[in-house]
């Protein structure tokens, strides 16, 4: 099996529970993912919360993004809120540094950094925005990887600062001729059929194109593949999207390049820096393996 | 000078303003302390509040340590709130990371942890949340000070874990026969004569010993003196008080060793394990030093 | 039917989602209750909420009443918090005044004040927070009904001030030997057999008495009965109580004097599609009735 | 000298201290305004504050209007938020029932609402926000006097749904020849010199114009001057602007019609509907007056 084209990430938004309110079936989609975006108490999740879902993930092998939002909890950081760029740098910041200090107490090194709602939609097309978000995720850690929207300005900010980047696919949304996805006021903007979810995933990830809601064919090539973990029929939509990559032979596995059964990994727990095994010259600090 | 007995560090709680609300003298706080106390955004600071504080420490060459509370910015978490260790030792490490993400984008490296208000008050008495601080410091970096009121829960906590603890006196208030702070609801709780402050701080950092309440006197061995950087005349009152102890020949030495001159130093930034200069064993990582 | 001895009130907490996030079932709950109590957004609930819910109540007929609670979305108003009786007084205050300004918008006016969680459970034994609460229902309108457990400090403060106060009694919580709620960290505290909650709902309406933890009886008078809308079977609780309650020819009805079935209206006071009769003497505003 | 061209309302944006933190210096601004726009929780105020600000006002015999913002405390509610017309509707109708309690508990009735910053230059140019902000305060009470920039959606959205409007000048801010505001981001858009200040001020109150940025004189009819109350020369800058209305003989008064001096009025307090002396068809309830 060749590394370099029969794998992809399978990521979703884990965490978003709050206090007392619960959100997500984030223990019955994890058998399913490769790559949990965790929420860092801006939009949604708290210190607990941050806790249980880093425990949750690491226990399954998932490896654990920051998922950034803006300062809106009634609003779970959907609504566009006119911060400058240096909000945003230090925003992105704070919640990266939260995070993986509640990971590091879990023996987790956090894998990326996936900007969340409005914030990604802000930081898609306004290059400010984007690029403070890279530069809060180089000032942390220039070895983490920033997910964005293939083509945007997500991504060339991410290049700009010379991080590693992941172009993410959207399967169960609809897509404009531009490659721009189709706002979800727009009807049919969420596709619900899971076999065409399926068949849109298993294109995007081996022909490296969707068809858009003119009907055009357009390119996209995407490293990790989004799927929803907040829906009712989230936790099957995923599991028939794995099965789906799986038979078409897309061995999901974590963008920092760790396989999911660890066997040949560090054991318990497994980060980019350290899990290529002997030939590991960066060892993660003794306090983060237990 | 005799490394061992002449050095003491003069700490402030900094870092206190939110949003557009400003608080303390920070500037002219800064230029007469060794360690600031930086608030974390639960009780008070914000990321950009935070962010500029920590420049404000590192350009003037003033160690920088996390300063957690509880989550209540409308009582400034001064309010006691009934949380479990379990909460504590989660909000702690959150905040801790939260600042030391912000600190690390601007090339500092945290040097201690001071626990805010109603958290330090509690911990003071209760072992288990006292024992969740430490857990905590522990968790995301055992080089960390743990500061703590002298024979409380706190420093006995700290020691459990193995950390390097503080002791910490407080010249401006009035001290219990049995060495706890007497309540500010009290009157006479916080003493405003300078002179009086001064000769305090002086016999606290010489004698290990203040006069109580009851006039009798008692031990109180301190690593450490609080200044407060939030009344109108702090900065008058911080510049004497360490006037007052060099003319003791006390010199103000932050808590990891380095001296407040940095021109033996690193340069640019310092911390405890990488101003040693020659003999260094531990670098920071790469990441932090721009 | 003696309306004097044969109704009672039966209250539910509503209105507990916060934003994105939902809490309870409270569709299904609202056509078994009497009278609502209504999160003001410091403990749960926010301004969107607060509107669905009223409207909610208000289309079945079922009273709003306030349902104030501390600062503390995290902990869900139920950790305590040191808070003065003015601070007390004061945020019983807005919340009570946010809920009432949405209820107009509606064409509903408060029935009721029942405090909520923490606020509660501190209220019941002290008695300047019971009165501070009981001062800020009367600043705000002295017809206004206050909740609370029977022979607590709260009912013994409303009347002070010349409240309508409502004794409040929980079908499903178990009750020590003084009369006080067992603390719900003990075993059993809480009772989940339905016919065994339902048995001592109808015991506590027609005989004023409960047994105790320790197997003896005691007097417990209610005018109001507290049901659980956000466990998994509230919906079955809420509704078997009202039927086990109709059986035992107890007739629910609101606690300002109005019935289900809003005919034979309006008493002391009413809502807009209530009070339409001949007798009323007394009007809603005006600019209530749309 | 007449009443109805010879009178004119000063407001001031007071009550925007929250929790520890103080803002603005409302006691030496109280003496020269006679209407105050209160904070009420989202972006600044909480309940104590809102409490001494209502009861600072009400001494002064200064009237008390809401001044309710967007939830953004950590940008003050400058900060532009994609929210909904629902949305407002809601958080403005909790933000002045908030304020409309606590005022009533000091014997206060409200006389306008003002929104807030973002708030309101999004209302002003965005007529389903306007009409929401004007629903809201319609549904509330009917009889408040709903501020705004004169020509804006603000003033027509109040108009349409029947309320009495206030068109407010701001006599130190610059005018665009459309009669909009220079934006705070362009130089010159904040005028310093106190005598240019009251220079405009009387010309907008006498004369109803005022010289835009392009030299040409526009129309600008108002019936409230707004003065800034939080920043440093404030209280000097009020005071000054009220010395110069006066010389000009323009005696600053409430909007709703009150003499600043209370003698020939019902005592205490005032409001439009009450202080008509004997010609008074609606008193206030009884309950509100002490």
């Amino acid at each position: 099996m060749s590394e370099s084209v029969m794998h992809i990430d399978l990521n979703a938004d884990l965490g978003e529970s709050f206090g007392a309110w619960r959100m997500g079936a984030d223990s019955a989609v994890i058998a399913s993912i490769t790559s949990a975006n965790v929420a860092c108490g801006y939009h949604a999740g708290d210190p607990a919360v941050m806790r249980a879902t880093v425990r949750l993930a690491r226990d399954a092998g998932v490896a654990v993004g920051a998922h950034p939002g803006l300062p809106d909890l009634i609003g779970f950081g959907r609504r566009e809120i006119r911060v400058s760029p240096q909000d945003v740098e230090d925003l992105v910041l704070y919640q990266i540094g939260a995070l993986a200090a509640v990971a590091a107490a879990e023996g987790v090194r956090l894998q990326h950094v996936k900007a969340h709602g409005a914030l990604y939609n802000m930081a898609v097309r306004d290059r400010s925005l984007a690029d403070a978000i890279a530069r809060a995720i180089k000032a942390f850690d220039p070895a983490l990887i920033m997910f964005g929207l293939p083509g945007s300005e997500m991504i060339q900010a991410g290049q700009r600062e010379g991080l590693t980047v992941a172009a993410e696919g959207f399967a169960d949304r609809a897509y404009e001729p531009d490659g721009s996805l189709t706002p979800r006021s727009r009807p049919g903007s969420v596709i619900h059929d899971v076999d065409e979810v399926v068949h849109r995933a298993v294109r995007m990830a081996s022909e490296g194109r969707v068809t858009a809601t003119d009907g055009s064919d357009i390119p996209l090539r995407v490293d990790t593949l989004c799927t929803h973990g907040d829906t009712p029929g989230a936790p099957e939509m995923t599991r028939r999207l794995r099965q789906g990559l799986e038979t078409a032979r897309w061995w999901p596995r974590r963008s920092d390049g760790c396989s999911m059964h660890l066997t040949s990994c560090c054991g318990r727990w497994c980060s980019r820096r350290s899990c290529r095994i002997s030939g590991s010259t960066r060892e993660p600090p003794a306090s983060w393996v237990p």
